[in-house]
């Protein structure tokens, strides 16, 4: 009987507040500016990934959601998997008789690897970041790495960009470097989910029926037709980065919200001064903007700051930021103007208790709040929302968590 | 019997094409940049305002479409119509014998004016450019002033920033100038309308449910707030100023196109770069220019450069150049993504024939267009289309056309 050779997993989403949105390198994926994003929660939305090193297999193969996606010659894939068993090869040259290493020269056996999204392709939720992320620290785990979270971003970021900031839970702030290289490159933790556990997210799940510009040919596109891009890029990102991370130590959400706003419009603004431009927001979007400039204009107006931040990636969904406290007066403002299906929440954190199955009963705006900001939709223009937080970086997973089978293939598919 | 001092004029509306947004002097309407626009053909879209000089008159009035508008003091209207009869005043004194000038003294009787636009407000068209226009030049009229177009839009620029473009034809910059005073800052035609008489628009009216945000109160919020906009002013109108001169001063259609596409796209861009952030287009809005891109793609890779060029002011509305040898396929391919109600188009120059009656028996698509790039829209989403050229300047109208009955009160009132 042989040794399995077998580590298992997962790793979070991260939604940018400082957006990352131009290569300056696009084989390296060197960015044109510094990003800085907030993991979120891994027991909401998560990738799981079980690698296997075994000398039977016969080349290195990989399964996401249990359909094989081949692994390209040159492709990001590729290059994750390769620096990865790179870094085991170091580490078995320097550690030829270290007793915790694992014995054999794994470094040389193929892989299997199997991954899977715990939340559905049609929510539009980007999966790259999460998926690279638990590649990366699945396949550090079973070749026994002592790599930092840091170190293993470098290689993460050249799967996918934003992947990086996947590798650290809390807060993250990914470096954009100036080494050609890219090994300066990297994510590092600005604070840890513990530093402000208050900070929740509500994901606005919008439809859409058109199919938007791919975020790496959309960003290309600006760095090499956008005029003001360069600008954002030297006289508007650095201080944003370091204002950002000064609110984030502080707690100071009010600098946080119009920090966070300012940037993905601005993010927005960019993708438009593109040629052709780029759209990525639609009506629902600048319907659910228009709901929280109104939501923090009250509470401004009572003294409190901004209570909520929007922020839009490459695609139609609102994230919105806001602290615990006030997460349930933003849910009965959304489903005011956007009813849901019922039985479509999950109320994990019993905020409204066992009626949270119709969240349309809950529909409620703040006193004082201008309803004429924007119509009402119909149940559908938002999807379904997913109520969610702050988390915790890549988690370590037990063998019964395991997506391969004995036989070396996705359990799916044995 | 006395003599009645009065003058009819008619002006037109002007589209631009590098954008106006921002004031350096809000009092003196200053703008940030300099901009320029095409004057559309007043045949089509026009105010005709009269105006009238009268001993008898108790106070300066101004109807506005049969309703009175009231001349408040230090209001922009009061601005203009003090400005005009400061320059007869001067005109009075330099000239006390002058024969051909009216030999009294009617620069210190009050005025009557009464101002119609045949284009519907429904329509969310900007008026203020004609109408300003039309109640400078009117007034002129009256008052038998030798004042040049770029003298007149000195004052109309004061009434409203954009009315000082409406005082040519064809093709006219808005120079920024840099005198604290705005004595420099003033219109000039770059080329008049026959220079170029084969630039003609497609305006797609579109239906919008939201309130948009005012052009007066939008621009300065930009100023304030938008971190893009400085760049914008600085480093990239000068050029675009000068490339696209240059372009319609050779007939380069596909420079001139390029030019205002990256330029309306960037107009919304810093608006979008404020705080909060300022919406003009709609869904409807991208989906026509997902039409231009696809429609210049495949005439661009037919070799023959772009053949249309969007362009959208502070509102959904879009405004197509395109040469009249193209508008034909233009309309063929707007209605077959946005039906249209028969009976709303004028077919002025018989371009359909008799069959334009009901314009959807046209939809079609050019050979190879992707029709993917939009779905489908409902009659309605655009609510009419407008069909008209580069046009001519302020006209002088005869006292038949006079809008002011006998009494002195609007012919629809008396």
């Amino acid at each position: 009987m042989s040794t399995i050779y077998q580590a298992t997993a997962s790793a979070p989403v991260n939604i940018a507040v400082i957006k990352y949105w131009g290569k300056r390198d696009t084989k390296l994926i060197l960015p044109t500016n510094s990003s800085l994003s907030v993991t979120l929660d891994q027991d909401h939305l998560r990738s799981t990934t079980t690698s296997r090193a075994d000398p039977s297999f016969e080349r290195d193969q990989l399964w996401l959601n249990g359909k094989e996606d081949e692994i390209k010659p040159g492709s990001r894939l590729e290059t994750c998997i390769t620096e990865m068993k790179r870094l085991r090869k170091e580490y078995e040259d320097q550690n030829p008789n270290e007793p915790k290493a694992i014995s054999l020269l794994i470094s040389s056996y193929k892989v299997h690897i199997a991954s899977y999204n715990n939340f559905p392709t049609a929510a539009g939720l980007a999966s790259s970041a999460s998926g690279f992320a638990a590649l990366v620290a699945s396949l550090a785990q079973l070749y026994n790495l002592p790599a930092s979270p840091s170190t293993l971003s470098l290689i993460a970021r050249q799967g996918s960009g934003s992947a990086c900031r996947s590798l650290f839970g809390g807060f993250v702030a990914w470096q954009m470097g100036s080494d050609p290289s890219g090994s300066d490159s990297l994510a590092v933790q600005v604070a840890p989910q513990e530093h402000w556990p208050q900070m929740h997210a509500l994901i606005c799940v919008v439809s859409d029926d058109k199919k938007g510009t791919s975020s790496t040919s959309g960003m290309q596109r600006t760095v090499e037709t956008s005029t003001l891009l360069q600008h954002r890029i030297k006289d508007v990102v650095p201080w944003r980065m370091e204002k950002i991370s000064k609110a984030i130590l502080e707690r100071d959400f009010d600098t946080f919200a119009r920090i966070t706003m300012a940037d993905s419009n601005q993010f927005h603004a960019v993708a438009l001064d593109t040629e052709p431009p780029i759209f990525y927001m639609n009506d629902v979007s600048r319907a659910i903007i228009a709901l929280i400039v109104e939501y923090n204009r009250l509470s401004v107006e009572a003294g409190k700051g901004y209570k909520a931040a929007y922020t839009y990636d490459a695609g139609p969904n609102a994230v919105i930021y806001a602290l615990e406290e006030n997460i349930k007066e933003i849910v009965q403002l959304i489903v005011s103007y956007f009813p849901q299906k019922p039985g479509e929440f999950k109320d994990v954190w019993g905020i409204f208790g066992e009626s949270a199955a119709d969240l349309n009963t809950h529909a409620s705006l703040p006193q004082g709040f201008n309803s004429a900001v924007a119509k009402k939709f119909e149940v559908g223009a938002v999807k379904g929302l997913i109520h969610t937080r702050v988390g915790d970086g890549p988690r370590k997973l037990g063998p019964e968590e395991s997506l391969l089978a004995e036989n070396g293939l996705p359990k799916t598919l044995a």
